[in-house]
């Protein structure tokens, strides 16, 4: 199966990352998390992108705060598909992230998930993957399903407790 | 090959979704184009939704303005990767668009694209695809190449004229 | 009397639903809370929309936080007035899920309140009810008149104190 | 029948209000269309708002542009629903009207639509009386279908001319 | 010497409104301080407006959060200047305050100060005041020079301990 | 009586500031109108606020764009009441222009009116010079009756014209 | 004398980045004028930053609109002073571009001027080479002089027509 | 060498300024730190920017909130190169002191950073001064390394503890 890449701009990004990390160790998709920096490290990120698809991925996932250029710079160095997380800092709300990562120009788009939304980004990884990964498939419509359930018993105790 | 599909909201969506036709044509990538309404005909989207994966496609696209909900309801049906174009209209720049389809709620992700950007939204798409699909790969390298040529041109073009 | 839905697309929204829970209490007018989900239980979701008139149901309101698209979901599948609370999460202040409450598509409108305004959800539900309902009419006069002696009190107190 | 009340801050919102009145003679409700502003005829509007519910109406539609009071002037003085329309106006794109109607203080709702969406006021206004009035309720299920019909004509042209 | 008008929508804006009553007293010019609601007391507000002048105040200054209507009510119901004070609310930073304050039509002004800015508007009432009495402007020259020499010392400080 | 000064920052604000002109000229209150930049002619700027007082005026009004620093500088030289009009121009929509204006520092107050708000602001300083001139009064209510009846006018048109 | 480059990332930033062409001409500073993408010709745009101090260039001036990486990838390569110009784009009103500019993380500063600020950008790009140029201090100097005059010949224009 | 002055509009804005402290000392660039207000002090703030230059300034970094007009008063009184720290405060995410300024009208350009940037804003004025002096592009480059390295350490800490 092709591994995913999951880089953060900077370890202060962990905590958000994790929940990605989470996500592909319960799909059982293999992965390598890496911190690199589009601006700090930029020739280290130029050659992951460069070499990623030779070397196993399948996607990549990146997340980045403020003025996020991590996830553009691995669209114009790779066409694997990549997909990006807006990180929220400490102003804005993770308004400059989100627009520095989806307002891509044409030719280098950025899969954007919402603002923190590492969860969802590890998902539409392990989805890409099940285009041709049937056993991905299966997976991802048992972990639907259990998303209904869990609603399906909230809601059974709620409308028991407050409805009159 | 698998099939994309382009979804819009309504018909007036189809100028900005000519782009993601163009250029899944261009890539010879075979493709269905459809309007369907998450609100106006809510089963029959959910129908394709479905069974889109069975019908032989990969991806699906789903632009739409305003409160756009129309790439979380195919999310919502299909464990396929959903991407996303919010589409400008009358107010708000596509900005409601653009929160509307990106900050889904975790377990049902959009791969959302820059505010019009239908065709990076063909693009991922092939992309994607490109996954497991050696030819699109060398396709996407090669519409890489056009596009650095096009810039290293106008450098050239544009170095001679003005600097001084 | 009709009854009124009181929907939340998350049981996290519980703490924000609650004072709609407390106003039609208050006001006697009889309702059902349910945890329903227009992307993790949109079967559910669509079947309660499809059967509220008949089942009683006068109004129908709907809690949602990011890309809230529940109340647009109920608004697509029935004719009944659908009130949607947009609900803050921990980015964006609300912002995303009041556009995509509001900014619905001609045909399907969304009665929306103020972020996080249960309490006024609530009491506009009973002023549908009370085009009708005479008896409505007067408890809602009386509730009104409540809150301008509270208000009068406090210029009192107020008036009092602080002015020289 | 009960009558629905149209009014508008100021002539120069007539072009917006048009939808409503359209909406409104098309499903044969009867309507009042009037010209109130809450700071230039604060009186004539209170008055208004005072007798509404003895006059015969059921519904208050009201919409105004930048720091736009009206529908909440109605909403102190009326406990009829009162739907506040936000209408554009020339800076700001219809967001200063959109914060002034819709985030009123606990105890006054007002149920607001989309920026410059009178057609969907209007529907409201129907949907909430047809609470009711059974016969609005046909006539909204026919008005749906009519937009379903709409939306499945133009899929089959799209589908046909553009998928390949 | 004509008074000042200090009037809040809601007594959870004193903290907010303090300051004004603290810079009143200092200034040694007379005021009252009232609760009224734009929408919980209509009548009272507009009957304070209607007589302020005759009342012997000079200028009205009125706080309130939210879709804050109170400073424009109060200018349609008289032509003394009306100061508004945007007060920041739990969501939304205030922005829903400030432009519903703001952004008044024309005919009937308000004259914002920043959000939460009491203390401003305060001192714009009396400079308001000061333009026809003397004393006064010999007062607000005092508090400036008060202030610039403040800063004067913070600089000795600050240049000291830092600079190098 | 007082006069009213009226300065731009660039002649370019010229269309937006002549509504401020014609409206003091209406009132028949003296005026002087000048082009003063906080940038390009600071100490012209400084010198105009300085004296201002003793060279008979009794308001300032100060309209610029973008980071328009024009009215607080007069803020910072002159304990007269000074009003800001955000002028908007060819980005962000005068957003820019009204949080320069309006956002000030405790101490200096800038009584801001709407973007491009050019005829509120005169009438702003109408207002103020009433408090202690009695004849403006009078052509204050006389102005505000005019446009009541204006609406009138138009209520009674729009009445007939359109109700069903 | 250093030279100056004046880099855009697309051809059609061209009539943006005339205005700081023109400047750089008037002042008679040596410049270059380059188009490099930071995401097509990313190995050009490296190869520049690297190289720009040894080959005589003293400052950097980098164009772009949307998710403008441009001003950062130079800052990334390069410890030469980078100025950035936002470039609205048909979207956002240049916030984006904005936002992607100038919410640099620690150790990579872009000096970032207004929305579309090109004339800005080239007289801070003279202003930072006049530190040790005295020549350039003179010409600024002048400069300055030329626009205060500009403003004062408009002043007695626009005084002696408008006052009364 | 030039000195670097380091100047903020009150001295609540130290914690933030700090950084820029503490960059310069480790930088080993002269500073001189001073508390100057636009509004409260601008007599001494005007003087200081007349004279930063023939005083041995070569830039001068100035840190504000809310309606920031410190740069650009400096910026309206010296030619040397003004950086500009928005600074956040109580409200509104440091947005106003952003767009105050960053919005500079052309002829007086302020190098402006990201919100509390202060660390960038230091070595932004290093930059400047390396232009010229040999020994700071050699002390950043090193300062760049170190970045880089610190980096490529988390990376390989980061690669091994989670990647699978």
């Amino acid at each position: 199966m092709k591994k995913v890449a999951i880089i953060m701009g900077s370890d202060s990004d962990l905590p958000v990352v994790q929940k990605a990390v989470d996500v592909l160790r319960d799909f059982g998709v293999p992965f390598e998390v890496r911190v690199l920096s589009a601006h700090r490290t930029p020739d280290e990120a130029q050659q992951f992108a460069k070499s990623a698809r030779e070397n196993g991925f399948g996607v990549i996932i990146a997340a980045a705060g403020m003025a996020a250029h991590l996830a553009g710079a691995f669209a114009a160095h790779s066409t694997l598909p990549v997909i990006g997380i807006p990180v929220k800092s400490s102003t804005l709300d993770g308004v400059d992230a989100l627009l520095s990562t989806i307002q891509m120009p044409t030719g280098m788009p950025v899969a954007t998930v919402a603002i923190n939304g590492a969860a969802n980004a590890a998902l539409l990884s392990v989805e890409i993957l099940s285009v041709y990964e049937k056993e991905l498939e299966e997976k991802l419509r048992a972990y639907r399903e259990a998303g209904t359930n869990k609603v399906l018993e909230k809601d059974k105790e709620v409308r028991e407790k407050f409805s009159c």
